[in-house]
């Protein structure tokens, strides 16, 4: 009987993260000034950011060291697991092997410790004394609390205000941990007060999320802000989950035929694929490694975006990035799974889609929490409503290698665990949960609307 | 730097349970049949029982092997890491060497699998078809609801109403691994129709939902019955906690001069702790280690109760038990470690405790929780409502370890996460919480009530 869960000693964990820009054909087009539309320089990211990671932001290096008070840090809950599904692949009846890597084992219960604790380290060391960022359901904006917390660093969360009253546990965290938690659109802000002006019912949305913990950041000098995914510091950060997953399937004879991930902003996926996707590139790969990315229908960037310059935020703060958008004024539906509801994606995981490297896929709602419960019910392991949708398109390609006839070898990455996302479950279960798909004509309007 | 957390490899989990019962001078007193009051012999509890559990309930041998198929699905989530609370140590300036087993990592979020998982494979195999139990809080009947569908029994669920509806989500778990779970007192059982007809509108209690759970198993020739905590068996399965402590902390050269738990029934306590009492009584211990069992204020079975037979539940449908009681009509303050709220404790535990072996303290709410904070603030763990028990123990022998000038080793064992009791910690940040501590003449007046 193979090992349900395959270890790696933590002297194995890797040292270095994985810069794929490197190994990339077409680097990711660089970031345009919002006001000037040129290119970005170093200075008009030092009033937000610390000079290593703007140096990481536009670093060429393959290989970037791990300080050593990360990798102690990281310590704390890494190396993750890599489980063999062997319940899950039984219950389907397919000879494919199913891998998962699970990132839940984090305190905060997803993959966002690993860019949150360097980010609070370089910003520490910086002398910076505060971090300043947005959250959605509260995944990020926890994993920063307790980055900010063990660095010795305040932290101010603007936490979307629907997420803020109906999902108030990841607020209690980031309150345990230490953190100052405002609802937004909030009266902290220039932005959130012009929101509040307009519509003071506001639910809010990541976009103006964003734009409050920019402007918050950009005002004081002793303050930075830090983000949570898209940027390619953080899918760097990231690449220490697919470098495990190299290594733990190393020691079993193994090498993935698929690679699968949740897309949201693209840190998660980024972090399983990049270091097998950079083998690929490098002509290293011992197989023709398939890359999906797994997106929700109600919010499907890469799959119905246009790919383009646009903003990240609502108020136009942010740098034009070159990407995959629905338009950064598009809002999408209330799914549950609030840490895919993002318009834009990373342009590194928007270059490679666009180069063809990553196949992209959505899929509805309740499709995923199917796949979720199934998981659940063979592997224990409650998935968050994010990870569901890796774990439908893992479930299909199964079926379909049973269909085909062959056995492949599948990587996804579990990112978080879904404890704090219970009530979703028990509206699925009574059959309450609606799927959305976006129509045509609302993604027209929201694109025409964000043209720049 | 040291290690922050010790792993053990999978080959190196016990292959058989230690049986504390064969090294102990007295040993626990027999039960008796409620209704005759003589021991009762294993056809009395075949109703209920499966032989296999009958034997170890009664087992003298010091090991008994794990079956293989049981060793297998605890690898889904065992060996479970044992962590140094370097963070700990450092935030209380003490030289205490702290180190916690982290029980939270299995699939239900504590320690209870470890008897669940045994528990459905002995009646799957008996030919039994379903399991009917009662929870608390939720932690062992979702627990159980997970072994059962791992190992394809049905599994129904009776949830201490106040729980039920106050605590939906681990009843939401159950429900996702495909238990049927009713609010006790129900309209299912004689017992609960009776309760039901006193009071409609009762909240129901751990004693009325074992009624209601052992009446069920009795009137169906296809269903058993399966227990938590208490019983001689469920702490025999538990001790693989204690026996990977003790190889994990072996790989570093340690040997613990404090061993602390928890204690509601004892399972937690009796699983870190057994496997080295028995080794200090078997005169094999390198130290003179202590054993410290904390309890509730609120509900201070070793500290304030009468060690003598009693009852397990309110209908008195269970066999007496020689232990430590509070009285089996004692209704505990509603403090949120739901699983400490039970008013009597295992006769081993409590055998041992009467015997000077192990050393009971109690805590109130607020000190528990504030021991959480800080454990969380530094460990990034948030602890279980009744773990924070063993927390405040901890970090008080390590104040106390400072003051002395002395370095003791202190392990405890952390049976689980909070993250589906962030409530109560949204009360106590909030500065809300409420300290219980149990008026002497409630004791008195309960206990004379539940004299036998």
């Amino acid at each position: 009987m193979p090992e349900r869960r395959i270890y790696l000693p933590p002297g194995k964990m890797p040292t270095a993260w994985y810069n794929v820009v490197a190994d990339m054909k077409t680097p990711p087009a660089p970031y345009l000034h919002p006001g000037t539309r040129q290119p970005v320089g170093p200075d008009d990211l030092s009033a937000i950011f610390p000079d290593a990671i703007i140096g990481q932001e536009v670093a060429t290096e393959r290989y970037i060291d791990i300080p050593g008070e990360v990798i102690d840090a990281y310590n704390q809950y890494r190396p993750s697991p890599l489980h063999r599904a062997l319940r899950l692949e039984q219950a389907l009846g397919t000879k494919a092997k199913i891998y998962y890597k699970y990132e839940g084992v984090s305190p905060a219960g997803s993959h966002k410790p690993n860019s949150a604790i360097p980010q609070a380290f370089y910003n520490k060391k910086a002398g910076i004394k505060r971090l300043a960022t947005e959250t959605g359901a509260g995944q990020w904006g926890s994993s920063l609390a307790l980055a900010c917390n063990w660095f010795g660093l305040e932290c101010t969360v603007y936490m979307v205000k629907v997420s803020y009253f109906q999902k108030p546990y990841r607020r209690t965290l980031m309150r345990l941990w230490g953190a100052e938690v405002f609802a937004s659109p909030s009266d902290k802000t220039n932005t959130g007060r012009e929101v509040l002006a307009q519509d003071p019912e506001s639910n809010g949305s990541l976009g103006i999320a964003i734009s409050e913990a920019v402007e918050d950041a950009a005002q004081r000098a002793d303050t930075n802000y830090a983000l949570g995914s898209v940027l390619n510091h953080v899918l760097l950060h990231q690449t220490v989950i697919g470098q495990e997953a190299y290594e733990q399937l190393k020691s079993v004879d193994e090498y993935p035929d698929i690679v699968i991930g949740c897309c949201g902003g693209g840190s998660n996926f980024g972090g399983i694929a990049l270091p097998f996707i950079g083998q690929k590139l490098r002509g290293e790969a011992p197989k023709a490694t398939r890359f999906v990315g797994a997106e929700p229908a109600a919010c499907p960037t890469l799959t119905r975006g246009e790919f383009r310059y646009d903003f990240g935020d609502v108020a136009k703060f942010t740098p034009l990035v070159e990407m995959y958008t629905l338009g950064h004024t598009f809002m999408p539906a209330g799914i549950h799974a609030g840490g895919l509801r993002y318009h834009g994606m990373s342009t590194i995981i928007s270059r490679l889609a666009h180069d063809g490297i990553i196949e992209p896929n959505a899929y509805t709602q309740n499709s995923c929490f199917s796949a979720a419960e199934i998981f659940a019910k063979c592997e224990g392991i409650v998935p968050a409503p994010e990870s569901s949708h890796a774990i439908r398109a893992a479930i299909d390609e199964a079926i379909l290698a049973k269909a085909k006839g062959t056995e492949p070898t599948i990587l996804f990455c579990l990112s978080g665990h879904g404890f704090l996302d219970l009530a979703s479950y028990e509206s699925y279960i009574d059959g309450n949960l609606t799927d959305f798909e976006l129509p045509e004509e609302t993604l027209q309007a929201a694109l025409a609307e964000s043209a720049i």
